[in-house]
């Protein structure tokens, strides 16, 4: 038992690292493009689940809404992003892709799926499968012990 | 090959909330010690490598080292750490851990074990052994992507 939760923390210690040179290799693929990590967040949960209030981004994000706010309306003044009427709430209106923003999103992952193809090829399918599910159960395990609201992190973000 | 690149960039997307989710974790297994999670960094390499200089730390850590520099003096002033002279470096003084330091350590290490050998009861070690291959491909095949100093991420420390 103690030796298996070495081995789990194993896996958390290379989350940070982790983390970190991914977030490295973002900013370096936004480079060209007029995007910050904050505003290609955004776009991709737009373009993954289609036109979303704000509060609904903060919330798939794990990001407050007011960092949401402040990335929509940079996006918004970059023409990646408009608002359109929202029939569940009068009040809040949708964000949604426009076709400059689905484009910018779409370079970006364009690059980042050539770089992961690149490592997937020195891997085995089976063993990323595995990845998926420690990882899932790592993520909905440590949530039973990490109240909300002890500690966020949304500086990387900002 | 692009789904083996979908595969990988869905293990990416576990990496932010599972880093949210442990950095809760450990804030909240932190709640009864006078320790935050930069000195708890802090402390944890020092158990593991034994006293080394702030910049050696802060490699460690891949933090900057004035970051570490504050998170040792707020250790030195809880008395979790001393100096002791540097053999290789005269004007380098060593950062030990003190026996409140390591005392500390090993019982926020403890809960953090407990924890997690709950999680590991519901996985295999053949998958904990393939997550931990994985996630060593990706952060050093990410780092060919991601040259250094393009974006870092220090203020869940700070």
């Amino acid at each position: 038992m103690s030796g298996e939760a070495e081995q789990l923390y194993a896996v958390l210690r290379y989350v940070r690292p982790l983390h970190l040179v991914a977030a490295r290799a973002v900013t370096h693929a936004l480079a060209g493009e007029h995007v910050t990590m904050g505003v290609r967040a955004v776009l991709e949960v737009l373009s993954g689940q289609g036109p979303q209030p704000v509060p609904a981004i903060g919330r798939a994000l794990s990001m407050p809404r007011q960092v949401v706010q402040r990335l929509c309306d940079q996006a918004l003044e970059l023409g990646l992003v408009d608002t359109a009427p929202n029939p569940a709430h009068r009040r809040s209106r949708l964000i949604t892709l426009t076709d400059a923003g689905r484009g910018a999103f779409e370079r970006l992952h364009a690059v980042e799926l050539r770089n992961l193809g690149e490592i997937a090829a020195d891997l085995t399918p089976d063993d990323v499968a595995a990845t998926l599910r420690v990882l899932d159960a790592l993520t909905t395990g440590l949530a039973r012990f990490a109240p909300a609201g002890a500690g966020t992190m949304t500086e990387e973000f900002a």
